[in-house]
């Protein structure tokens, strides 16, 4: 253990996994990490997986195209200043926050806790962990644009995409777990790594920024890592085997990323994220027999396997399936193509008052265009069967813009001008 | 993958694992993990730490003494049958649940899933997970006997030391929250495994029992191993230094089990749990000056060391630290020796109504005698410095039976007699 004021150097491995980050620059898609060490961690040798380091820099956002880490802290913000230039400050503050906080650095650029008089510039609950593959991913709001688009001078830059999403059958959604003129995305494969992260975020926007929801997911439902295991939803299936993968790079151009024509300009490489709630009644579910279970997802419970088919990568006979089966429903061939990457994770926070338990799963999915995207998909959704079980009580959507490219570059500098 | 009818097969690494457990009885305060399979993950070696069986048979239930696993999923219930007969099968049921869950084992006797035509026998979510190092451990609230002593005869074996703990100054606690006839702690380093035990034991108990309350913890706050590294809490300090460690069987005896002269009879072996949901307003927190803040635990942030030393372990001067230092307050040298083993675990519930994070400690401590061990703690942490940062929201005590000794013992036998 070093002293407190020693914490915050960077370790020579740590400087040589940032070193590293450069390196792969324009590599996001394949996600690879470096090793690098959390400051004051020096003991202990970095390098497993799950312990390492996810380059900040790169041409997308990380934590997109990012294999799936274990554990996620979402949060929506409220901007609560008026002055386009204090905004923009936080922002350029919070970029280099990410920066070090993603390479398993201390937040602050001086020495850990700075002066005995003043707050800690860092929080110091994630002081010793690795940097466990934090990715931190930011969007915008349709309401940002909505009350700050005239004010902030980007009234002009709104996406069209970037519209409130329609009511769907069945919602009922909770306007305390909707909407937010901001998000921050935190995965890590230690969940205090993750909310270490939010919190510093939220501590450095205090005055201009306030959380106004977060969700903490556990168990990731989708991969994005072709090979890995599929995981499974808290119905007990699998979820997501023909997800798109990290390394498909045809595949998140033609469903992801915001091409060059799509505009507007300062979205190119960014995405669409739509952000569900989704309460599981799982005490019903887990009280219906297997044979109905697979009918409405139209898998087998172990397996996974499409009905009719042996194993889980078979390609689904549709036709096989009853009509309103979910996976029927939600697959691109019912959808004219349409394609999401989901990236969601399962929650459980307590309790309801009726002694069921409050969990489901909290649905991320990245798009290139929400109206040909989830709209289309979760419209056809209308008659799935599982609908029965699950109920969407949360919904936000917001603008992903493009990755932060290098040390001098920060988040919204495509939206606010590199000059601001 | 193996067709779900194969799922439920033991594998052969899973039976050797289980060999293990047999071997390691009355090892259990070291902890001693065995390599298992999760049922259906034939193909994932198995073996390393995180993933490993903690054996469910000894002398002392597991999930004590235990080194502490990652995550936390907490379970308050109540009792709904008037039926002796029928909350001692499920007690039975839930033994044979837990023994096979902590194996990595999927929830059922037969093939998984059973019948096409019957709800399966687990609901799904951990096949293909590792065992985690998952320990199920039961307790017995006072409630119970208030309810349930005289109507299922057991009203003579009620623990002198198992009354509702005092109210302590600045409780502010949640009726909703606290209290609880039965509570299982499960703990693991996988929180699908977690939430997955709960939740079966919940369904297999549904009629008989209900959930009251439910508490995710994600960072452990205290470590019963003494060569880890010490875990900090979320206001960033390291937190059970001294704390009792799982291979110190004298502090064991002295502070934790209950010995034979205690009494009553059916608690030898066991432990009182005391359970506390603390909120941290750790907003304010974040503004408070280092020093301040150091001044308030008595201890250095960065390094942890004990106010005027150098290292975290050197032994604190309880007379350098301010009077109203957590740290001097809290030692057993202020208690006339009073000592808890601590196994708490930090939360983030999302977000309160004020855009604040719903963040803190969920506070766990077993102890021989509650009245000797937290109480006397707790009412001299009345004058704490760090009450101005927290709040005591939840509280819940437990009578915590010894452990299940083979496999023809189950949950409570000491308390209802071999024989019911």
């Amino acid at each position: 253990m070093t002293e407190p004021s020693e914490n915050n150097t960077p370790s020579r491995r740590a400087l040589l996994g940032w070193g590293g980050a450069g390196l792969a620059l324009g590599a996001v898609a394949a996600g690879g990490a470096v090793a690098a060490t959390r400051a004051g961690d020096d003991a202990e040798p970095a390098g497993t997986d799950t312990g390492a380091a996810i380059p900040f820099h790169g041409e997308r956002q990380a934590g997109i195209a990012t294999p799936v880490q274990d554990r996620l802290h979402f949060a929506a913000f409220d901007v609560r200043t008026e002055d386009r230039d204090a905004f923009v400050q936080m922002l350029k503050d919070w970029t280099e926050a990410a920066r070090r906080m993603t390479a398993g650095q201390a937040v602050g650029d001086g020495a850990y806790g700075g002066l005995a008089e003043a707050p800690p510039d860092d929080t110091g609950e994630a002081l010793g962990l690795k940097p466990s593959r934090l990715t931190l991913t930011i969007g915008f709001g349709p309401s940002f644009f909505d009350k700050f688009g005239e004010r902030f001078g980007i009234a002009d830059a709104r996406p069209e995409a970037l519209t409130e999403l329609p009511k769907f059958a069945g919602d009922n959604l909770d306007r305390d777990r909707s909407g937010g003129d901001l998000c921050v995305q935190a995965c890590a494969d230690d969940p205090q790594v993750a909310v270490h992260a939010i919190r510093n975020l939220a501590r450095i926007g205090f005055g201009k920024v306030v959380v106004r929801w977060s969700q903490l997911g556990f168990g990731k439902t989708s991969s994005t890592t072709p090979d890995a295991q599929t995981p499974r939803n808290l119905f007990g299936f699998k979820d997501g085997t023909r997800n798109i993968s990290g390394t498909e790079t045809d595949r998140l151009d033609r469903h992801v990323w915001v091409g060059e024509k799509d505009g507007p300009a300062w979205m190119t490489g960014g995405s669409y994220l739509v952000a569900r709630r989704i309460r599981m009644h799982i005490e019903t579910w887990d009280r219906t027999p297997l044979q109905e279970q697979e009918d409405i997802f139209g898998r087998s419970k172990g397996e996974g396997a499409p009905v009719g088919k042996a194993k889980e990568r078979d390609k689904p006979f549709l036709k096989a399936m009853l009509p309103d089966a979910h996976v029927r429903l939600a697959h691109p061939d019912s959808n004219g193509g349409a394609t999401i990457l989901r990236r969601g994770y399962s929650f459980t926070d307590g309790t309801d008052g009726l002694g069921r338990l409050d969990a489901g799963l909290f649905f991320l999915a990245y798009q290139r265009d929400p109206r040909t995207g989830f709209v289309r998909i979760q419209r056809n959704l209308a008659k799935d069967a599982l609908n029965e079980y699950i109920q969407h009580v949360g919904s936000a959507l917001f603008a992903v813009p493009p990755g932060v490219r290098d040390k001098d570059d920060w988040w919204g500098s495509t939206l606010f001008g590199k000059e601001a």
